[in-house]
């Protein structure tokens, strides 16, 4: 068997939640094909004593549990030699937030190494001592990282070459022109009284185009003005 | 069987994703217990003819299928009768940025239902129609909706009453003071050379709670003052 060119490796302590809703659909197609791989490593296979602990109480008191710092740099150095080349990814809503430039950045490389932290959080000095880069999906907090973790590889795998078929470049996507996407519509013709707007079906492909990307920049402007360029 | 308190509906083309990572761990254990309820209903069931149609292609032209304001009106009202009090949402790049305020003001109400698209989009009417409230869990693209209908539940989840508990209040987390969250550290003292910060060993517990406070404010400082309140 020929190794996938994009390995995803995940770290955590619920390794039964992989690859999930990545095993159906687009991902799971690609997983099937090997135009991805997954791996998902249990935490606690390096965990401590007869319980296989992982975690402990915070220094300083405080509620909550904090994942060890050498039980995971023991995690990540058996699932990753030091020539490894994937980034080492920290799924927190402490780090930088995702966005589509960085999913397309990390398409094109050889693969991500994803750590899911859980409880409270994970001891800072494994952070700085295993060079890991806090990622963020967005600014709210979840139960853990591997929801954090399946969406940063759903979004890096339909990038994948031979994933999307013909919409590969997603050049007209959300983001991928710094606008959000213009409004689609479909048959039918009329619903509930609402029409196609006329001018998508006139035929005039140069005009659908200006019409398309006025409705991209208004909406923009209306929902995201945060998105376009600073005058 | 008493209802769950809080209820969720997911509207998908792929039912089998749920409650896939939500059916372990924290949400998991509260979705055994019914504190809240999922019910994932597939779309094609209200699709039209012999292959259960549910998109097709956009008018106007363009790569990609789009689902049909029909099929997905159908489904939405098999779903959620007229006085539904939940809030309708549709998970979209487009949308409003999911933050943690609006993510208590729903773990706060009755539940959600949550309209997951795929392909190139929806007939925009649907959103006018059904008056569907796009919500958008980040800045990048995903195959579907469903991955965000996950996250979008499992950060509601953990915050319905008895989920969490101790931690429940959830007050010195990320975004619930407008910071980032302070580091954390645990056991052992000594890791590679790298020491716990002294003062959190100091049982001082006015001078921890400062520093916590004072090194929150630092990293939110550095990595994201757009959070920090305008001047």
């Amino acid at each position: 068997m020929t190794e996938a060119p994009w390995r995803a490796t995940v770290l955590t302590l619920f390794p039964d939640m992989f690859p999930g809703p990545l095993g159906l659909s687009l991902a799971g197609d690609a997983l099937a094909r090997s135009v991805w791989s997954l791996e998902a490593r249990d935490i606690r296979d390096h965990g401590r004593g007869r319980h296989r602990a992982v975690d402990d109480t915070p220094a300083g008191g405080g509620a909550g549990m904090v994942l060890r710092a050498d039980v995971l740099a023991e995690a990540i150095d058996a699932a990753s030699p030091a020539d490894d080349p994937r980034p080492r990814l920290l799924m927190s809503p402490r780090g930088r937030p995702l966005d589509q430039a960085r999913v397309r950045a990390l398409a094109a490389g050889p693969g991500v190494l994803v750590v899911c932290g859980r409880f409270e959080g994970v001891d800072e000095r494994v952070i700085a001592g295993r060079a890991l880069e806090e990622v963020s999906i967005g600014d709210y907090v979840l139960s853990g990282g591997e929801l954090g973790a399946l969406v940063l590889m759903d979004a890096c795998v339909r990038l994948l070459p031979g994933v999307m078929g013909k919409e590969a470049s997603g050049s007209e996507e959300s983001f991928e022109n710094g606008l959000l996407e213009y409004p689609h519509y479909t048959r039918p013709r009329e619903w509930e009284g609402r029409e196609i707007p006329q001018i998508l079906l006139s035929g005039d492909h140069g005009k659908i185009a200006k019409w398309r990307r006025a409705e991209a920049e208004k909406l923009t402007r209306e929902r995201r003005p945060d998105l376009l360029p600073k005058r």
